[in-house]
């Protein structure tokens, strides 16, 4: 079967079951595949859908649903059905899907939880949205040192049969702190009789409930877990993360980075789900701040307007130098930022970065500024365009203003991200469009600078 | 001990043993953590450094070290100890490490591998750079659907025991099939009487050994996984890929995706790695495209020079017109190519883009039109500038020309992505600057042209 035609056939409503499509079906679909069809189907029809499968189907659905389709199912679905689903998922899949809601919708969806999950839920949504209480899971399987093998091995089977993160179980004294964490593995491919502590490493990484997600990330690139237990400040063992979960974070996270670093707001949802007029005002407003920076060129122009008149050629190449300031410092830009998101530059190298940047700038102002000479030269030889009898001084002009222009740009464009990050600021808000704007308005200054210098008693 | 005194010990050879670097020293440090300071070490301290360590830590650690240290150690230390390291490490390390090596470098470096790994090597090595055979681990675990748990878990310690990936175990059939995945825990969850085929749910995800990284990405994220089988095109199971491989290539396509956008070639070492030389070449080449491209603005300019020195107060606001349709541009541009790498769009929806970016347009375009009036007006009734009798139709002028290059800007940042996702190439080679030369050069040609209609019989 096409997805096409299994999209068809969940409209229709003709669903033998969340994994088995058709009677004659061989092949059983897993939930992300169905859940990959419902994000094209509109609302009602997913929610009549989602109806039509198994109540234990629709349990084993809803987690990998958009939030949008999952909010749009609690609202709508009978108040029991909404309270069986919400306790029945996982401990981190409520919490993702509760982080998403405020106000009335938070205060109304807790209802649906039973006694302990909203408790604990009241408690982890306590925490920052940017913490790692907020990605937790408390289902996870504990043992103790003295157990050996063969009877961790029985307490795993009957206490811990649906513990979604059991890859891994915690070693845990009779206070609940965490001494150590084992691969389900090692249980396997060690001899039954041995103890606990004789196959312990005393070697684990953990996070701390208070821990930022970003440091989530950190710690999962740096030790390739695919879980980590989390504790609190005693080390008691609160709960588990997993890899797939950090995964995603890491994911929204780029995407905030580079919608910042385009010279917009970071969208709360993906572009397709935006409404206009909130994809509208999360543009306009870093559009309407450059706008207002950007004035400061008809200004600056005003200034040297007595320039222009005496000699237009001047004007020929305003867009020209500086939209090379610009480039030059979006580049620069580009590079520091995410150096700085991947830890390999900090505060601390700025003065590293300022030298090779400055010795960049010269560099490529110099490729740039040759290029600008050549073409005035070659334009004015081959009578393309007539610059007057001063062209070679026009010429020197665009070449030292686009040395320094390229310089300065370049060194804008590398060090305002760094000390953005030294202002605990995001670096990735010092986005292209902001570097350009800023370089830009002095660019023009630095232009008509050069330009009185050389020009003085000829053109000007 | 901070991270400096152990660099100072490190550096003075004063080196324990990998995990516990002074005898009185309680924590055991993890190799990734040795090998974080190793990043800060000059060359040749790390070299002596990791010669201080015993051979089998120094086996531990140097999968974890960076690609141009590992280079380094491999050319630096004796030649029976390269071939130990080399052989000894699990075969996905080893393939990362000689996909960076090329030409002699790599031929001189396959000699130290055994029979076995080279013709392993040889043959994975023949795959592209970009296919997931490039970060397959060959050691993996199987089993057979006949086996009962016991003796699969017996056959597991056996023969299984450094199986880097054996939180999951492979069913296989006589000839090597890939039949079924089973976790680890599944084994140990269930009575150890039953037979492995009671335990099978007959639902695996694979990739194929043609597959790209891309594809892995993908597939990673829809099914959570911490590992993936990969089979040939007869479903012989061949090795498998873990999640912090996969993870490891998601961050340097978005590092790689950002420089591209930001307008320059992506770097192949980090920038602090990055060779002064080689990195002005990765800039030099967009920033010269760029600028050839932009001396089409002085060309347009030169083409209304006639205008312009009729109406200098024109050539004011060449700046901040041309800019606002950058800015706009780099913010659609931003937009479209996130949503296509997240595949939320794809070709297929170029008309919804369309309509709802004109739309985008009109409306950003009226509000920097209006601040534009506003703008120039006060200025004009306060005395600031006089702008001449003619004021408010320049002030018109700018309104227009302001809507029609930021819809102009906007409907070029968005459409350019995607239609060069049609032509199979990459949409984030539409940098921010490459849309904004674009959107200078033509917005020329939108105010001159605007100007020319309101102006005429006045300033023109």
């Amino acid at each position: 079967m096409t997805l096409k035609e299994i999209r068809r056939k969940i409209l229709k409503g003709d669903i033998m079951g969340l994994f088995r499509l058709s009677p004659k079906d061989e092949k059983l679909m897993q939930p992300s595949e169905v859940a990959q069809i419902f994000l094209n189907l509109p609302g009602a029809s997913a929610i009549k859908a989602f109806q039509g499968f198994p109540e234990k189907n629709r349990i084993l659905l809803f987690p990998y649903l958009d939030n949008l389709v999952q909010k749009q199912i609690i609202k709508e679905v009978p108040k029991e059905e909404a309270s069986k689903i919400l306790n029945t998922i996982s401990s981190d899949d409520l919490l993702i899907f509760l982080s998403h809601l405020k106000g009335v919708e938070l205060s109304d969806t807790l209802k649906y939880l039973n006694e302990k999950n909203r408790k604990a839920a009241h408690n982890l949504l306590g925490y920052p949205k940017e913490s790692v209480a907020r990605l937790i899971n408390t289902e996870f399987a504990t043992i103790t040192r003295d157990m050996t093998i063969e009877q961790a091995m029985e307490h795993l089977r009957q206490f811990h049969q649906d513990s979604e993160t059991a890859n891994v179980v915690y070693v845990v004294d009779d206070e609940g702190k965490l001494v150590d964490d084992i691969p389900i593995r090692r249980l396997v491919l060690n001899e039954r009789s041995k103890k606990i502590e004789d196959i312990m490493d005393g070697f684990y990484v953990k996070l701390n409930i208070d821990d930022s997600k970003d440091t989530a990330i950190d710690v999962f690139k740096q030790y390739d877990r695919a879980a980590l237990p989390v504790t609190n400040e005693n080390n008691v063992l609160l709960g588990v993360i997993t890899a797939d979960d950090v995964f995603d974070v890491e994911e929204e996270k780029s995407t905030r980075e580079m919608q910042k670093f385009g010279g917009l707001e970071s969208l709360d949802y993906p572009y397709v789900k935006t409404p206009f007029f909130s994809l509208i005002r999360k543009r306009a407003g870093w559009l309407v701040i450059l706008f207002l920076g950007e004035m400061l060129t008809a200004t600056a122009m005003a200034y040297f307007d007595h320039e222009i008149s005496k000699a237009v050629v001047l004007a020929l190449f305003v867009p020209l130098i500086i939209s090379s300031g610009g480039n030059s410092g979006s580049q620069a830009a580009t590079l520091i930022i995410r150096a700085m998101a991947l830890k390999e530059l900090s505060f601390r190298d700025w003065w590293y970065v300022m030298r090779r940047e400055v010795l960049s700038g010269l560099t490529l102002g110099i490729i740039l500024g040759t290029i600008g000479l050549v073409r005035i030269t070659a334009w004015e030889q081959f009578h393309w365009y007539e610059y007057g009898p001063h062209w070679f001084l026009v010429a020197l002009t665009v070449f030292f203003s686009l040395i320094g222009i390229v310089m300065w740009g370049t060194l804008s464009g590398s060090m305002i991200p760094i000390f953005l990050k030294r202002l605990k600021l995001d670096p990735a808000a010092s986005s292209a469009p902001f570097v350009a704007t800023l370089v830009d308005v002095t660019g023009l200054v630095i232009y008509f600078t050069i330009a009185a210098i050389i020009l003085r008693g000829t053109l000007l």
